[in-house]
């Protein structure tokens, strides 16, 4: 193997440089302060867990990202977490097991077998939080305004937030009786956004034509708010549940409208990202510039019940690196230099300047890199007896 | 599989709950921002290389510890960082190519294969930093200060720095003219601190009686000061490098004492943990009541070679999870609750406390737990058409 070949990185698997990784790190620092703020409680889940608990519950999409590894302690299969998500759930239902709603936030690296077009790269710094205990639009729309604060405190100007349901096209599926091999034609069919393709699935697979019609419909049903007085129209005859999933929605809306005016709404009834793992409510958001959204989340209830507690769930994630790409600021130039021959006499001034918070670069003997090389903008000279900072020439 | 097995953990995989992980993030930020007093600049180094870059120049014991994968998209193995360091080295040989001094710093999840004694979980939170490009005892002494400046800023009170330096060991070997299984076969029996071991194995490999002898005096050179001193007798027709490491030893020792009296100094000359690895001084921090060291470093030269670019280097790594247990404190009940039915007309109210850093929890509909399972210590009630801000009764 030559130098040359040593230094590629695997695709996807990045390194954060100067000044980037400062800007990751302050914007890790904002983000968890203010999930402090509303109440949340960090948590740290393992890197590494036993496939069988890893994957429990979550579908076969998750299982395809996760590498896998094996223990050498136990010869047990283990996965690397590829979604923090299903784990906290399990920490809430097993190792926290409190009482009533519980707040959790995490910020924390995960590997990705296969990078994908909505995901990024294969190493993201996955943050979020997760509400659990509470089943109610409350928690959601909670959820919902912390996301958006998230992406403001990011820096983020102009947001375009997506609205789904997932209950919606589930009670159609229901309603059609539809078998799991059927199910999945559908869904990959509404997935590709294809029309031709859904018009033949659902020609084959739904025999009540009141229903085929709902399915076509559901795969028209985005843009603004006529959106919801249109699916209002074409599921008039629709399962209770599909109407109660445009009530929710309607709510949420008006509930980020009156905090957030500035967001841009829209909705999307097809959309089935995560459609093995959500129950409810699913968003994602949007700025311009970005192909994939900053921010995903939604409703994902019970994902605790095979940890033995049920229990209501939402929350959302999104991958601190691309986040720290939208305000990237340069390094500030902002640091005190001390000539080598000065660091030992004046090393307890460096000892109380660094106390105060400044940033003290020592000259190191015989080094040929001066001030500017290490971002210093003041120097440690002497001036008489004393020592002073002053500004460098 | 049944729902208790679900939950186990990988030994050594571990999760942090609150408040533990609030804890660990405190300290990450304290020993952040201190790096970055001292002019380190932080680095965020892949999570996963490709196997030949990650494990070049770094010895067989890195090679064992490291989770490998497959990659999807290549077919090429990688390999999970199990130490940063080298990782490191390599951003700074290939990717900065900065002239002169630079220093880095980090804090990342590694993943080991194996637990040790030594190392604690296999699952580790690496923080740490590397000053490279200046082969002087002033790096080596800056770091040794920054080492025990962290375990300060972590709570520690009592500190033992336990000091050696590899140049001694090398030197001899080179003298002694060793082939590698008998380098390998002293190193071992070195290593296990077994006397007889290394009776019969010094009989077996050095032939010259002076050497042998000096090979037999290592194993005895541990302690305090004095063992300087005898290191002076028992060395004193040795080759001059083995003086000049304990000329080095010497002048660090007097560093460290002028700017942190109350550190308890040793020597250990037959150290030889990372010997794969280090060219020169090498340390070690403990604190009572740990039976491994919570902070490891010194010099290792050249590990950038590899890439192209051969520097002087020298560090010290800690374990995050394991420093945070020195001082652990319990929570702070220090948040404001509001209940659910106030909490849409006070949203401006909570909005504000928010943002001037307070921690609001709002209750949410039907909900049963209350402000003490938030860690609340306060509340929003309203008194006439005002709201306060008053104490729980």
């Amino acid at each position: 193997m030559t130098i040359a070949d040593r230094w590629l990185l695997p695709d996807g698997m990045d390194e954060v440089l100067p000044p980037q990784a400062a800007r990751m790190e302050e914007l890790r620092r904002a983000l968890l302060d203010l999930y402090y703020r509303w109440g949340y409680d960090q948590v740290m889940p393992p890197p590494v867990e036993f496939l069988d608990s890893l994957l429990t519950g979550t579908g076969t999409d998750l299982d395809l990202q996760t590498f896998k590894l094996t223990d050498q302690l136990t010869g047990r299969m283990m996965g690397v977490s590829a979604d923090v998500t299903p784990q906290v759930a399990r920490m809430d239902a097993h190792s926290l097991r409190r009482q009533g709603p519980v707040r959790l936030c995490y910020c924390t690296n995960v590997l990705r077998a296969k990078a994908d077009q909505h995901q990024g790269g294969r190493s993201p710094v996955q943050v979020g939080v997760e509400l659990f205990g509470h089943a109610g639009l409350e928690a959601d729309l909670e959820i919902l305004r912390l996301a958006l604060s998230s992406l403001s405190v990011a820096g983020a100007g102009e947001i375009h937030l997506a609205l789904g349901h997932i209950g919606i096209y589930r009670s159609l599926v229901q309603a059609a009786e539809l078998d799991a091999t059927q199910e999945r034609a559908l869904y990959e069919a509404l997935d590709l956004k294809s029309p031709g393709d859904l018009a033949a699935r659902v020609a084959e697979c739904v025999s009540d034509p009141t229903l085929a019609e709902m399915f076509l419909a559901l795969a028209e049903l985005h843009g603004g708010d006529e959106v919801l007085e249109a699916a209002r129209g074409a599921f008039a005859e629709a399962p209770a549940a599909v109407n109660a999933a445009l009530d929710q929605l309607l709510a949420l809306s008006a509930g980020v409208r009156a905090e957030y005016p500035e967001v841009e709404l829209y909705f999307d009834l097809a959309e089935l990202r995560g459609y093995q793992y959500h129950t409810g409510m699913m968003f994602a958001a949007y700025v311009p510039g970005y192909g994939q959204a900053l921010a995903k989340g939604g409703r994902y209830d019970d994902t605790g019940r095979a940890f033995g507690r049920a229990r209501p769930a939402t929350g959302f994630s999104m991958d601190l690196k691309l986040l720290a790409s939208l305000a990237l600021q340069p390094p500030a130039c902002d640091g005190i230099w001390v000539a080598a021959d000065a660091a030992e006499q004046q090393a307890a001034t460096i000892a109380a300047l660094r106390d105060a918070g400044e940033r003290v670069v020592v000259a190191l003997p015989g080094q040929r890199t001066g001030p500017e090389a290490h971002r210093c903008n003041r120097q440690l000279t002497r001036s008489g007896d004393d020592w002073l900072v002053s500004p460098l020439g």
